[in-house]
């Protein structure tokens, strides 16, 4: 596939433009009605990006920061890169705690700290070069998870996806939204729906305009009406991304994901979850570690602006749930598929 | 509980008042914000109440069409009931044409007429009575329903309940609404939740008021938290209403309803039908008869007049799904308990 896909046709979309001057993000926060660039031309304005979510998905925001290391880079002066990186610390610092939660960030910034740390007097370029890769090696990623999923659904299948999980995530291309592009172009995807994804709604919002902007129809569910769905025989797979994988398959991703894994086991419909191998985290045994992040209540009191709750109700507000590996029948990174994933699989392919 | 149970502490809200001379029925679109009634001085301001959804719930539907009659019936003059209902049966038409998919609209036309039909020169106030009647024993048997249904969960309980099935939707006290306050009062119930109940949101709109106004906190949730919720152990009792219960059991109810079902089998977490004798449907073999109506995707493109979805996306925006017996632990009405439903146990209560 690799050869014959034709990329540029299924995937327009680039969330990170790098113009040799600036970062360009497109802001996410106005999709899908108005799309328009934030331009950030100095490290603080790309932390800003990142905390206000112009720039979303964990992929994307590491990315974006790389980048916001070499904006940095343009206004110290050092004769190599040791010392540029004690120059450069509090710009570092900044852009990690734009959002301590996700992992991408941390990475990313710690791959740059290291191609500094060995360059000389072009420690610049280095800079540069290191970013570009980061980039690079995503969509590259991306591209390989997309083959390797599509490789798993039967030709004709219908899937459902939830959040979103595509090139406005990630470098482009997406991890999920990947596979479902590979899939359609290869004809083994026939038809797509997408969960609406509450509270946040990124399926409505970004998910099927993402798709659009590639001339791929995807069908917007209510998230409860993916059961009845699944009933009526028309998706043979729901294809997810991840926010963590533990050492035994656990997966963290968005709210709702673990209730249509659920759903999905009920009807024999398969599940898989598609992330990149750095989303791997085999310090954290099983989701029981896991911490299920808790966000205001206000996100359930409105849709869209508008207030459609009274006054004084409570709300529970969860953003990830935790699917156990039982229920997911492959994990597909970059560096290959688990399928039926356990401890003893993981490990032999993620392990040193 | 009959005696004992304080039912005005628990139950302030009446959709439907009769004022002598006129009906006056809150306005269900204007909730949560702005409590208002709508007056109807003729049968077709009912109608077109019930056709604008000012008046909502398959039992409020009913009783709203009945006082409906009354009000026509101030318009003719006739000797006795039978000469009075030829000169009704337009009035009669256009309630019953007001939304046909509604039973309880029909039963209690048909019961209007079965009134009517054998009555004297006091036919006037034979259909004052017969509506009046409606109203009583709905809200009595709603009473007896919660007394039934909250005798099944155990002291100390967690609750979760999909769109509005309370005094809103019924002439008070409600049906799964009705199994809460009850459970509430005697301590059975110590926390209860409620899923937003997208696309129309009755969950957040009327359900968290409805039970506010009783003094009770409801939390609400999104709809694809219920499976994550349910793993947390806050809840031992799915509780919900019904729009037609088959003869085996299988229940059509709101989309995500099953979705529920499905993850409550998945946790042991017990799964509750609430609904009056009416809704069963002995005619209606199983779920497979049901034709589940689709409404217009344009209810998923946004909310309260904001759009959130880009143009041109399908949706695919189904309003009911069937809940098979074989995951309802408990179908309860007014006639009593039906614990593991099947055709032979709904056949011994039901039939005849």
């Amino acid at each position: 596939m690799d050869t014959a896909f034709d990329f540029d046709r299924y995937d327009h979309i680039r969330p990170i433009l790098w113009t040799g001057e600036a970062l360009e993000l497109l802001d996410q926060r106005k999709l899908p009605f108005v799309v328009e660039h934030v331009t950030c031309r100095d490290s603080d304005e790309v932390a800003q990006a990142i905390r206000d979510l112009a720039v979303r998905g964990a992929p994307a925001i590491g990315i974006a920061a790389a980048w916001g290391v070499v904006l940095a880079s343009g206004t110290v002066e050092a004769d190599d890169g040791t010392a540029a990186l004690l120059k450069l610390e509090p710009a570092l610092q900044r852009l990690n705690a734009a959002r301590p939660t996700a992992v991408n960030l941390a990475w990313a910034l710690a791959r740059m700290r290291r191609a500094l740390a060995t360059a000389g007097a072009d420690w610049r370029e280095v800079a540069t070069r290191e970013a570009q890769a980061i980039a690079d090696e995503d969509l590259a990623a991306n591209r390989r998870m997309g083959a390797l999923g599509a490789a798993l659904v039967a030709p004709g299948s219908g899937v459902l996806t939830h959040c979103n999980t595509g090139s406005l995530a990630t470098a482009g291309f997406g991890t999920a939204l990947g596979v479902i592009r590979a899939g359609m172009a290869e004809g083994r995807i026939a038809k797509v729906y997408a969960g609406e994804t509450r509270p946040w709604l990124q399926g409505a919002r970004l998910t099927v305009w993402e798709l659009q902007q590639d001339g791929i129809d995807a069908t917007l569910i209510a998230d409860s009406a993916a059961a009845h769905l699944m009933k009526t025989g028309a998706v043979q797979w729901v294809v997810v991304g991840a926010d963590r994988i533990c050492a035994n398959g656990d997966t963290a991703n968005k709210i709702g994901t673990y209730q249509l894994a659920i759903a999905a086991r009920h009807h024999g419909v398969k599940f898989m979850v598609v992330a990149p191998s750095s989303t791997v985290d085999l310090d954290t045994a099983s989701g029981e570690a896991i911490e299920i992040e808790q966000r205001d209540p206000g996100e359930l009191h409105g849709l869209g602006g508008v207030r459609t709750v009274a006054e004084g109700i409570a709300a529970w507000n969860p953003v990830f749930d935790v699917t156990p590996a039982e229920l997911i029948d492959a994990i597909v990174t970059e560096r290959g598929v688990v399928e039926q994933p356990d401890l003893a699989k993981m490990r032999a392919l993620f392990a040193g």
